[in-house]
């Protein structure tokens, strides 16, 4: 049902703290927590002994103490103390997912640890990157993830959507350029002398037409990186365009749901925490509009999932996104069973 | 699980207008909007691209343009622009349900489209007839369409469910007569002498007894009309009587719940409004009365779907109809998998 | 799914009154009433004839008249009465379930009534003895009765999750001795020379420590008493002590969710109706305690039900006991094949 043997964001760093959170990834239902020493761990949400959320325990020191009997966990899911007796038998334990924090982000591997390989987290290097400044958020989506993921692969849709924010009629009229990689896929939308949509007015305090781009990079599971930017057009001086990179990592909640993790960096205005402010905003708003959209095609998919839908041209990324996938998920299942 | 091959109310035409109106009938989900030229239209909703309710879409004239990507479909269901590209497949259409409006309803073909014949639709000329005035509603029921069907067919329950309105013991007292058709079902209840009920009083002023007559017609799916009147004992003079007709259309929503459609006609005091807002009042509660019933039967039937009944005398009408339905249902599935 | 030839707690006695009252027991909903003559009497909830709960109806007399049509049941469940018709056949009729009231309780008999022997009704005498009194309550719990069952047979939790009332650290650490027996367990705790927790603090007055012991009994399906006890350490004079049980009879309501009956029984300042007050506020504070814990389980094993647990060896009562259950319910199962 997922793909397992990648890193997923499991939450921002900054959610992780001397308390026990829990949340749902790939229907798995863990906690989350910060040692004395400051690393992020993340467990099973599940004692051994009677399979109460180890969420309703307590923190003492690095170990997690289940709210019910006592049963005590170190940060490597090891039960290490259990009341009324001096032994602690060995399968007392919990599962511990690898977790490593970069770019502002916690990234939890749900699959074989063994695979465990940090060299394969996705870059987002302008979360901490010099002369780079960000916004971002965690929106929950009652949807299958796969929707939010062909919602950025397609961003015809933006025209429909978000007339109010980043629409205008030209995107889904401009075509786009489609190059798909082994395990990835770049789409590519250039838009030449348009109307600049009313965020890019805001952000860049364009007078007059724009050259525009969109240039979309996905790779598995669900990482979408968008370059969004423009400049005036007849100008080939970036100085006077603004660039944005608008990161995303989609982590399934359950079958049916998604936690949506966002951020949009840019390199102009760094210091300008007003227009911080203004940005989240008109990201949130435009990000709520999807999810509308995404929900309700949640619901129809739900009652109709064998309707074979009909794919327009712009929809070459979606098309070549869903067939990677289908092959990864594939690979996976054999693995399993050799 | 329903009966296609029928014309279903699938909304009152005032409801149909120039604005996109979703609705669940034999739960498929449909539009309902009205052209610009006053033609009422059912499509189904839910875009060939990307599943999304076309209820969440906008009417662009006579056409309903998607509200995701801009797919945009014509009134007979063929999408006729996809942005971005010059030509459109011809398999990029949803469902046009053919939709006819008389008396006052809007009448879906839920069937094979070959079949659908407007000769076939129900009666309910009262409607509209000179001499004649109405009230009417809707009122959605969180249970399977049979059950007002039979709560319709047998009208003993009055008695007990509606003294405050319609019964009096003796109408669960009064044996019926049934006529048995080969495809319809007329209950007769002809109750002499007796003292009449609040709503008759209301309705014909009556200070004494009398003669009071149930005359229920259903045909299938689920179209029953009951004759309702009574006059004083003694006296054949109608002109001293009332005579109503309670027109009850009922649509399936979900295989657990339905559409109910009711109108009261008479063909006395046709312009007092006043007397139009009391019944309104007066039907509408007696048929909550029945709400918390069918309602609380659903429950029940749902956790004992294979319960045994046991039938009462008053229940012939009802057997017979269930009969009706049940041959009806198996010729529809043997056409289907001729 | 549950044990059927037992007698389970449906009502406390004065829950039962002249008003018909709905209760879902074993999954099967069912009506306790009482008739004129005060007896307290248990019916299915469902009429016969469309399956409407009879809890819609009305007390006439003795008898349950349907809010329908007027089908009429008297106390052992055989209709009475159909309006419209003179006989009324033998099949009309709905299930009575045996009921017995005894120590302040009403007592189902959800199995084959030919087996409905009332000695077999668990003792719990405290409630109706001189020089006894009680508090008691019934508390709606959304887990499968086995989980508060396990809560009860197991008190070390105590420890951990009623620090407020009588939890002490030392009831976690100190052993317990299990008695297990052919159709019922006992599980003895001894605390000597231990601090008193709040709640003995608050019965008994102590200013110093105290033994305390907690003997646990089960017998099937799901009655538990437990003597709860202390007297100040050195003294062998229980006239300075305090003794309390506690009854705690467990009816499943749903697979999913039960009953839970509780009461509290004491031997000292049995005219303290301040006392009284301050127990029923104190254990339903515990009671409410454990009510987050085992519904929070309940989510748990409903994802994962396969999930192998790990015991730890105060779990010697819970594990004997659910021996038992699985060895009782087998025979359940093979009378009923035979």
């Amino acid at each position: 049902m997922f793909l397992r043997n990648y890193w997923y964001v499991c939450a921002w760093s900054h959610e992780i703290v001397r308390k026990i959170m829990p949340r749902r990834i790939l229907d798995e239902p863990i906690i989350l927590y910060r040692t004395e020493g400051g690393a992020a761990v993340a467990l099973a949400d599940m004692c051994c002994h009677r399979q109460l959320p180890l969420s309703f325990g307590t923190l003492v020191g690095d170990t997690v103490q289940c709210g019910y009997h006592g049963f005590t966990y170190d940060a490597s899911g090891q039960c290490v103390r259990i009341p009324g007796q001096s032994q602690v038998p060995a399968n007392a334990r919990v599962r511990r997912y690898p977790l490593v924090e970069r770019w502002g982000f916690a990234w939890v591997w749900m699959g074989d640890p063994a695979h465990a390989d940090e060299s394969k987290i996705p870059r987002a290097h302008w979360m901490s990157e010099p002369g780079w400044t960000a916004v971002g958020d965690l929106l929950p989506l009652a949807c299958r993830s796969d929707l939010i993921r062909d919602n950025l692969l397609d961003l015809s849709h933006v025209t429909f959507v978000h007339q109010a924010t980043i629409g205008t009629t030209m995107v889904a009229e401009t075509p786009v350029v489609t190059e798909p990689g082994e395990a990835s896929v770049r789409v590519v939308r250039a838009m030449k002398d348009i109307e600049p949509p009313p965020m890019f007015v805001r952000m860049g305090g364009f007078t007059g037409r724009v050259d525009r781009w969109q240039i979309i990079d996905w790779t598995p599971p669900a990482n979408i990186v968008i370059e969004a930017k423009a400049l005036p057009t007849g100008t080939n001086d970036w100085s006077k365009g603004v660039i944005t990179e608008v990161i995303n990592f989609i982590t399934p909640e359950t079958p049916h749901s998604c936690h949506y993790f966002w951020a949009q960096a840019r390199n102009f205005a760094t210091e300008n925490m007003g227009l911080s402010k203004v940005l989240h905003a008109d990201v949130t708003r435009t990000f709520l509009e999807d999810k509308d959209i995404v929900e309700a095609q949640e619901t129809r998919m739900r009652q109709f999932p064998d309707f074979e839908t009909v794919d327009a041209r712009f929809d070459s990324g979606v098309a070549h996104c869903r067939r990677i996938v289908k092959r990864l998920m594939a690979e996976e299942a054999a693995a399993r069973h050799a």
